[in-house]
């Protein structure tokens, strides 16, 4: 299988994490993102996929899968072990909700391409996207923490192994390290990062630091 | 099972449709969100959801499962008939890939909590936020068109029965709809839709009209 990657993309750090977990070796082909300064190696990715987001699997029979929880999901499937999502049915919910809220509150809002977006907003400027990117990443991760502190009982996000909740919150805090947001204010978030941070799957998969 | 619902949110018509599909009957409890007018209806579910957003739906154990595609998963888990998912792997994949790309590359960027934020923006104003709104709504529905040009092969998005991508496809075309957006430039969205508005249990939960 081939990995269409990014090095800064969160989302391409979720998929390698997965990887990484089920021991699954993949090509991993890096293209460029809008902003990282690579948008020629970018070029050559659009005739394999239109949109050019990353990150995308390419099956051995050819088929292109898109969006990072859609791919970590039939990763999951494919190779069952370790599993990625609890037993029970509301622990399974539990793990893929804070996934979805990583991924649909903070994430969605702040990528490179929406920044270029609202950056051609008059007045904006590169302060206001900053400012735009920390509200969403402390409500976002504020809402996180609510849940985790009335639902969760073991030592990672749902459970006594990291799932798909755990995959999807170490990239994401990470880029709010970098941003200057301590992670400390969210002591479930906070406890949890530590643990993950000792597991090699995810302490060499984190995205890389924007230059 | 109750369901915290809201009529006009697109993310609640998603569990509204898959519970029709599996014919699941639950309680709706209709609650206010941001902008509707009926913010006095949200101060009671903050005791019970402190992030105010729907859908959240109640299990009969007491849970509060959040976030449309882990509720619509959930319930595909626990009803398997009729699945709403493929059974294939990459179909599976593909299924999701499209629900979440209308999850987050659409819906996240619009949703009235978002646009009151756009608005507090100096210069934006309700023409501005009518701009925004529009355009992730184009740039994504384009990108999902392109997607089922590429690998759809029956009636419905990912085979011959509606999947999670129908779901999450038909409230977004509604509303797109609604913004003045002809579907007729998407001519794969447009066709599914045609198919969709004939079955009950979309037609029935569609969202409803922001007044």
């Amino acid at each position: 299988m081939k990995l269409y990657a990014n090095e800064i993309s969160s989302a391409t750090s979720r998929v390698r994490i997965a990887l990484a977990m089920k021991g699954v070796q993949v090509d991993i082909v890096n293209v460029g993102i809008l902003g990282d300064g690579a948008e020629n190696r970018q070029a050559d990715y659009l005739g394999i996929n239109p949109q050019g987001l990353v990150p995308a699997l390419q099956t051995d029979d050819g088929e292109l899968l898109t969006q990072s929880l859609a791919i970590v999901e039939y990763l999951d499937e494919r190779f069952p072990l370790p599993p990625l999502l609890p037993k029970d049915g509301a622990g399974r919910a539990f793990s893929r909700s804070i996934a979805l809220a990583i991924a649909s509150e903070i994430h969605a809002l702040v990528p490179p391409r929406v920044a270029a977006h609202l950056a051609r907003i008059p007045g904006m400027g590169a302060t206001g996207v900053v400012a735009w990117n920390r509200h969403w990443i402390l409500e976002g991760l504020g809402a996180v923490e609510a849940r985790l502190a009335a639902r969760r009982t073991g030592p990672y996000v749902a459970g006594n192994t990291p799932t798909i909740a755990d995959i999807f919150l170490f990239p994401q805090s990470i880029n709010a390290e970098r941003a200057g947001i301590e992670l400390e204010q969210w002591p479930n978030i906070a406890e949890i990062m530590d643990r993950l941070r000792d597991i090699k799957a995810f302490a060499e998969n984190a995205p890389a630091a924007r230059r």
